[in-house]
């Protein structure tokens, strides 16, 4: 069994009121692979430029994850995006994008990589992703995220690329923007017409939402005194979610899994946020997610008692 | 055992994307009123003008609120608010606010009123709100909400209020304000160094969070299809959160069962915003309640299971 994503690899530049980093390892495919490490085998497929060194490999080398599908340009430059962020980390201003390789950017996937059982198509272009998506005949269960620029300028291409995968994973704010529908529940059932069982919306500090047939579940953040960088929480949420479905091979995708799934991708998103980039997950131990997850479902729970009622 | 509340007893008028109320009853005292009558019995204080009539008070006698607090000014206009909202319910604008009695507006409490165990002090101006909280000597729990025009122009005021408060309740973006602090752990910690022992947050469609020295406790709000008027629903989740606090004589404070008065609260909030103004409470029945606080239960809890994590 195994878990592949299909997304950027990236060098990011960022700044919080709580810190710089000028450059460091980055990008969608980087943060869901050193979270989903955790619950089983993953393949990376994305591409990098000469830049793209031995330090890079060895960060996600470390946490076992299949390299072989990291396609090197030669003569490009990696995926740069530079981003600033202000005391409410919420709002965050893009400085600075350069495509670098990813401009050119074709996946091609590996035996390895294609017949994954588990399959994250990470924010590209939406036809790129409904390649991706063919390729892979073995999948059980293939997730895609998105964002506002693909609702603007490609939003048949990405309704269509929706219709073929199981579940769709956007921010609150985008799942509005593409449903044309500012209420949760609407926007679901919208996109589940659509073909999609499973909705997530993604809700930043506030938590996340998830709608499938069996109806609604919701989670907050798991709070947090020190938030450093944000930087890729939605990528390590996914990655979370994603590799608990993907350790469970042969179970059925019932409410109850999913649930945990998202009691673990909210896990590692918290701790994605608590350093700069990949900082804290490329140190993170097993027993601190074991331990976050019994804490998080600990200060969500509610022992309902009767009590009498005025009519 | 009885609860009080002082605060505003309004006309509003209301826009939203799902239809219109020229003069409808609100006001933050009428909506925690109907929302606590659940629970326990309910005296509300505030004042009307010669506007306000039989058919008001009737909607508050009908589910057997204490009125005789109620101030009638002669000659005067009781409180009017016009606001409208746009498809998302979350941006609001405030059209017109007509003051009218509530100008000179100076709480005074009958016996009945100010011995009261549970007392909750509506969004006013901070230094009634503390001749209120003087008078109430027999409280044992008195809660606190206020606006971002009482944090920008009588912020030294409100402190002073809060520090004689059991509990803080406030929106989010207020509690940031109020606190110049974005992240609500570090916020409702400094809010209790000034001596509440419980804060909540309240997070619009995201829930509510609270933090008590037994830690945190988050709760998503109730998934509605339909959400017609957001008015008061800050005010009915006062309501049930202190109603069901008041229902509980002779208990410790513990974090459990204010954690079941958030569920409540967040239950009375959603049926709040089913209808415009106090039209779903009035006429609402308590097995809906308890049937609501069930499914929200359901929705927001999982069952953890281990997992083989990857070290």
């Amino acid at each position: 069994m195994s878990v592949t994503v299909v997304g950027s690899i990236a060098f990011d530049a960022v700044s919080t009121p709580f810190g710089i980093r000028e450059r460091m390892l980055g990008g969608s495919a980087v943060h869901f692979s050193l979270a989903a490490s955790f619950f089983d085998a993953v393949n990376v497929v994305g591409p990098v430029g000469d830049d793209f060194g031995d330090d890079e490999y060895a960060v996600l080398r470390a946490r076992g994850v299949n390299t072989d599908d990291i396609e090197h340009v030669p003569g490009g430059q990696t995926f740069f995006w530079q981003g600033e962020y202000g005391w409410d980390l919420n709002d965050r201003d893009t400085i600075d994008t350069r495509l670098g390789v990813f401009e050119g950017f074709e996946p091609k996937l590996s035996e390895v990589s294609s017949t994954a059982e588990v399959v994250f198509l990470a924010n590209i272009q939406p036809d790129l992703q409904r390649e991706v998506r063919a390729q892979c005949t073995n999948a059980r269960f293939v997730a895609l995220d998105s964002m506002n620029l693909w609702i603007e300028t490609a939003r048949a291409s990405l309704i269509e690329t929706i219709a073929g995968v199981d579940c769709l994973l956007l921010n609150d704010a985008e799942l509005r923007q593409l449903t044309r529908e500012p209420n949760f529940v609407r926007a679901a059932r919208q996109v589940r017409e659509w073909g999609p069982r499973v909705i997530v919306a993604k809700q930043g500090e506030y938590g996340a939402a998830m709608i499938t047939e069996e109806g609604f579940f919701g989670l907050p953040a798991f709070p947090l005194e020190t938030v450093v960088d944000p930087t890729g929480a939605g990528d390590s949420f996914a990655g979370g979610f994603m590799g608990y479905i993907a350790a469970h091979p042969g179970s059925e995708l019932e409410h109850g899994l999913l649930r945990r799934a998202m009691a673990y991708g909210t896990t590692l998103a918290s701790f994605n946020v608590e350093e700069f980039g990949v900082e804290r997950i490329r140190t993170l131990a097993s027993d601190e997610i074991a331990e976050r997850v019994t804490e998080l479902q600990r200060i969500t729970h509610f022992v309902e008692k009767p009590v009498a009622l005025r009519g």
